[in-house]
């Protein structure tokens, strides 16, 4: 080793000698490179493995911006490139353009997703691939990706003319190193090569698998095209518009359909211009279907990059390795998106959209500030994952009502309940961590009657800070509803079994929201009991109340919160009443889906539905008691949010500083009408 | 690009002008290799940079072992050192031997927790820390590792003397890259350096922080000693046990202790003998202590390698990148320890002791079977990590008694009540995930009441497999209880505020251990509503029990698990009085810590309490039930686990199955005496 600082001391001789020697590994690795998968799986073009330094590999400059394209279409794919997303970012070190071609359901969930999400140096294009299904649905295809399986042919001309390079992927693979390592291959390009590609590592291609088994025509195993390089400007130069679709009709004159959608067509045109592809090394593309050769390929070689879960059973693939593979894929499944939030240092970047206004409005806080904690959760951006779900959109009908809803990992219990309870629709807003909502889908395909349920729509909000955004969350649920009105309810209530139907009815008789601005007021009650019958009617329900198995909701605590409904009147009412409203009324209601939002600033426990009735009453909602509705309060534990917070003596003032700016902002609004409320704001608050 | 297969066909000249491209990189590399901090941060020996792929970077064989050493004493360094480990682990991928020097308390805590975690070529040996202590105590010391701090120095000794190179770490440096990149700049060792050492990343030894700080001496900055190459063949060679108690002899005259612990000395030796060291590149310990040069050697850097914590204040040193470094760090705080027990393909490895068996048993067991799941579950081995949280254990005390359950996440919020009713040691096992127990550390932290109990041992089990594993659970607790009784209680269950200090006091006069062979029963009761005021006496139980505020224990469900208990005589009783045992009995008892096990088999929910019960009556313990001890069992909304398997229909004939199969192994321990159970085993069990 040479000392600091005198490298030029060094002598000539040593200096050839070292040329020499790198000369050596450099046209080793030559050779190596050029063996395919039955001789040397490891390795290929552009492997650096420790023994083939050799030719320095040109990784992309510490700023370069690569492209990335993807299709995705419906919300289990949309689950999927979340999780590919992922893996790719953790080992990332440059700025990423992704180029997302969706159906409307994946954009929907994506845009919003990444819209949230707020990584630094990543930009996200959408493109519509309803628009694109005319150029490729002429292709009978018996693929489990359906159409959009062969979309990625059409990319040349989709993306944009300017795009030369582009990182296809499919949805089923996992990232295990850097990218711009991949991207890096492009260098290794002839002047005329367009598309890298690792081979197949089946022998689907060769055609021996089965008797009468008549693959589409491939060059020896074929390759696979879950990861490709593509050339766009000389795909678009070569004219490969015309070239695919030529070669796709031929064969098509004497195969019926594609078997491996857009695989089937890049194989047998490569078959024809084997000019046009790059091999790549295996390890860019670890296959891991059901008659997999990849053992080959991962045994000898030193790293992983990019797993492939190309079976149709994905992570159910029997494998005798599979375990190892699916800790990979586990890893960014449950890894904590919020991590990925970090800058490329040294890489200036446009931040994304609101992210500055953000960063200052942080760096504005106090840190000694006793509300500091606060002021810090109202301004976090949730990641939102909106219909984490499969979901039916309810069809459009002029009085449904969607209930709506928020909870956390602790309340999943309630669900099934709920269901039995409320056969419309539902939007739930659920505050998890990225590990948390994989046990929340567990729980629902455990479950025969959530899993039945199409019109239940889950949107994750990711959880961030120590405080429960509680009015976030109902918002996000509040946004996401899709018919014309919404119960604004909470989960550990459960509504009269007539409940759903009885509000369509009162909605259409009472002209809500077209002749008559007002929320109707849904009774509420509570049992202490864990074991209880609960009542199929308003008789039923007076008789429990009046043998003490049920009381009026927070009757023994905090009776204000819903004294204006009235008990005593609804008990013989025989038609909706209206009732004023009075401080720290805080009734469960139904309202048009255009109602005033939460205030957002209502973050831990206290005041955020309190706030909502008051803006709803400052916009002159009327307040409509309907007499054969009810919903009854389940008992819990009390949460971990709220034990948290409970005892601290600092919680009530700032929960009063929040109540006070909530005033000032009112008073904006309303003028001297927000008068009124002001006495409210400063009586003590419920004892949780 | 060169096509494939004709790599031979590449002419002379081409060849000699890469050689030359190849030389000229090579040669700017070592440039910019000769570099210190100030100049050009990011480089140093052996960082290879894309801009200097030069000398082929010599990464040990794919099979190598390589050492690493570490220094950890006492809880907290504890949690530390697996966080550590966690990200050392990720980015391996060779077999790793650790070195643990440790204390009686972390040596408890990292033995099981290896012994458990069972990963795939992971040797780790322990050394005792307080065999080294005299070797380091005579030297004053104000750094808050305390002496521990010091012990690095006796390595070259300590370890064994046939390791020749170790690498060894301060618990508080997270990985972000593959540890043996930083193994292979051993290569770069001159012939006589011994010590590779990052530059320090603060003018702390330049002596100008502030005035009158002096600082022992060191080259320039000094180096800081978070990563330390050691060649320990070297050292031993040179004569380091001497030299670097000369020379911390030496300034001791003059210097009054050492502030920064081993790295005064390190720095000290290493002025005077500076040929010993090797300056490794800055990115291998990037110091984020509070008056830090770090981001002079990160934003320069294309690649994060290590990550050092170095200031007292650890994640909340001040520092405008801290996010960035806290999000690697949370990474694997967090991350899912299960994940890295995947093996090293081709590196042929020793299997973790149990490993091969419990692979064994697993192949053979049948997916068809539809108690599949259960028999997985029963073979899990879960990681174990006892005393979590710093603990105390109890004086020993001949009739102390300690309070053992088990809880999840979702009852969290039952440890502050418990902790109020019981003020006597407990062990309580908890079973959650990584992140889940960094939340439950939070929790704890965040609760004056819980935050001051040093008696409370956690024992935090790691989540793993879809059935609650209640009986593993509480063998671990079980197990970690240091007093002589224990008391199996439940979670959901709060004692009688005297009750401590009456099971003290019953255990003596009844000789509980040494004359009498018995179980103490505790009455068990219920309370179905939330809010309720505990009784302070058992006259005052009684009065509840009248009025219908309390009931016996699941009196409504399933009256026959406490019958035995015989709640009349208990009503009237003065004195214990014995009862016998009844099937589906499953009392709360007080037992001599020696006790049998719980049967593991029983995991998820259901005859994991009777089956203990039977054992220990099989065992012939007497059941004596004590007059004024009772105990409350609160309510709380059925568990997650309990609901996704209560509706299933398998789920009762696979806990049939385990009962069939208990029965055999009890007939196998006890012959004809266990047909005494067969008629329980075969009744129905109880509906939860």
């Amino acid at each position: 080793m040479l000392p600091r600082g005198r490298p030029r001391a060094m002598g000539a001789a040593a200096l050839l000698l070292l040329l020499l020697l790198l000369g050596f590994l450099l046209f080793d690795g030559r050779l190596r490179r050029a063996a395919a998968l039955d001789e040397d799986p490891g390795a290929g073009p552009g492997d650096h493995n420790r023994s083939d330094c050799g030719p320095p590999p040109p990784r992309p400059s510490k700023c370069e911006l690569l492209h990335v394209a993807i299709v995705c279409a419906g919300h289990n794919s949309s689950r999927d490139v979340i999780t590919l997303v992922k893996s790719m970012l953790f080992y990332r070190k440059n700025p990423l353009h992704l180029h997302l071609v969706t159906d409307a359901v994946a954009r929907n969930i994506l845009e919003m997703l990444f819209h949230t999400w707020m990584v630094p140096a990543v930009h996200v294009s959408f493109y519509n691939a309803e628009e694109l299904k005319s150029q490729v649905s002429w292709i009978p295809n018996k693929h489990y990706s359906g159409l959009y399986g062969l979309m990625k042919l059409v990319l040349p001309s989709a993306l944009p003319a300017e795009l030369a390079h582009v990182i296809v992927l499919d949805t089923d693979v996992t990232f295990a190193s850097d990218i711009s390592e991949l991207w890096a291959l492009f260098a290794h390009f002839s002047d005329t090569q367009a598309i890298g590609l690792v081979e197949n590592q089946s022998d689907w291609y060769l055609g021996n698998l089965w008797k009468n088994h008549r693959p589409w025509p491939a060059l020896g195993r074929g390759f696979n095209t879950g990861v490709i390089l593509l050339r766009l400007d000389r795909l678009r130069q070569a004219g490969w518009e015309q070239m695919w679709r030529l070669t796709a009709r031929r064969e098509l004159l004497t195969l019926p359909a594609t078997s491996l959608a857009d695989q089937d067509i890049f194989n047998a045109v490569i078959k024809e211009h084997p000019g046009l592809v790059q091999p790549l090394p295996c390890v860019w593309n670890v296959q891991l279907s059901d008659h997999t050769l990849a053992e080959r390929c991962y045994s000898a070689a030193s790293d992983l990059k990019v797993i492939h879960w190309n079976s149709p059973k994905k992570l159910q693939v029997k494998n005798k390795h599979v375990e190892f593979f699916r800790n990979f894929y586990l890893t960014f499944l449950e890894y904590d998106g919020n991590l990925l939030r970090r800058e490329l240092f040294g890489c200036p970047s446009q931040p994304p959209p609101g992210a500055e206004q953000l960063q200052q409005a942080l760096a504005q806080l106090d840190e000694e500030d006793p509300c500091f904690e606060f002021r810090q959760q109202q301004l976090t951006v949730h990641r939102v994952h909106v219909t984490f779900l499969p979901h039916e959109p309810p069809p459009p009908r002029p009085h449904d009502v969607t209930l709506v809803a928020q909870l956390s990992m602790d309340r999943l219990q309630m669900l099934e309940a709920l269901c039995r309870h409320w056969p419309g629709p539902m939007s739930l807003a659920l505050y998890l961590t990225d590990a948390e909502a994989q046990q929340f889908l567990r729980f629902i395909e455990a479950s025969p009657v959530l899993a039945a349920r199409q019109d239940v729509a889950y949107h994750v909000v990711y959880r961030e800070g120590p405080l429960y955004p509680v009015n976030q969350l109902r918002n996000v649920a509040l946004a996401q509803a899709l018919t014309p009105y919404v119960f604004l309810s909470d989960i550990d209530f459960l509504p009269a079994y007539s409940l759903y139907d009885y509000l369509r009815a009162s909605i259409e008789q009472l002209g809500l929201g077209s002749q008559r601005k007002a929320a109707l007021v849904v009774p509420a009650f509570e049992t202490l009991h864990y074991r209880f019958s609960f009542p199929h009617s308003k008789v039923e329900l007076l008789a429990l109340l009046d043998v003490g198995a049920l009381y009026t909701f927070r009757y023994h605590e905090w009776p204000r919160g819903h004294a204006p409904t009235d008990y005593a009147r609804w008990r013989e009412a025989q038609a909706p009443y209206r009732v004023q409203w009075a401080a720290d009324y805080e009734p469960y209601v139904v309202v048009p889906r255009d109602c005033p939002r939460y205030d957002p600033r209502f973050v831990g426990f206290g005041w955020n539905k309190v706030a909502h009735i008051v803006e709803l009453d400052a916009q002159e909602y009327e307040l409509l008691v309907l007499p054969e509705a009810f919903t009854i309060h389940l008992p819990h534990a009390p949460s971990l949010d709220i034990s948290r917070f409970r005892s601290s003596p600092t919680y009530r003032d700032c929960l009063q500083a929040l109540k006070d700016e909530f005033h000032q902002d009112l008073s904006r609004h309303h003028g001297a009408a927000a008068l009124k409320y002001l006495p409210a704001l400063q009586q003590p608050q419920s004892p949780a």
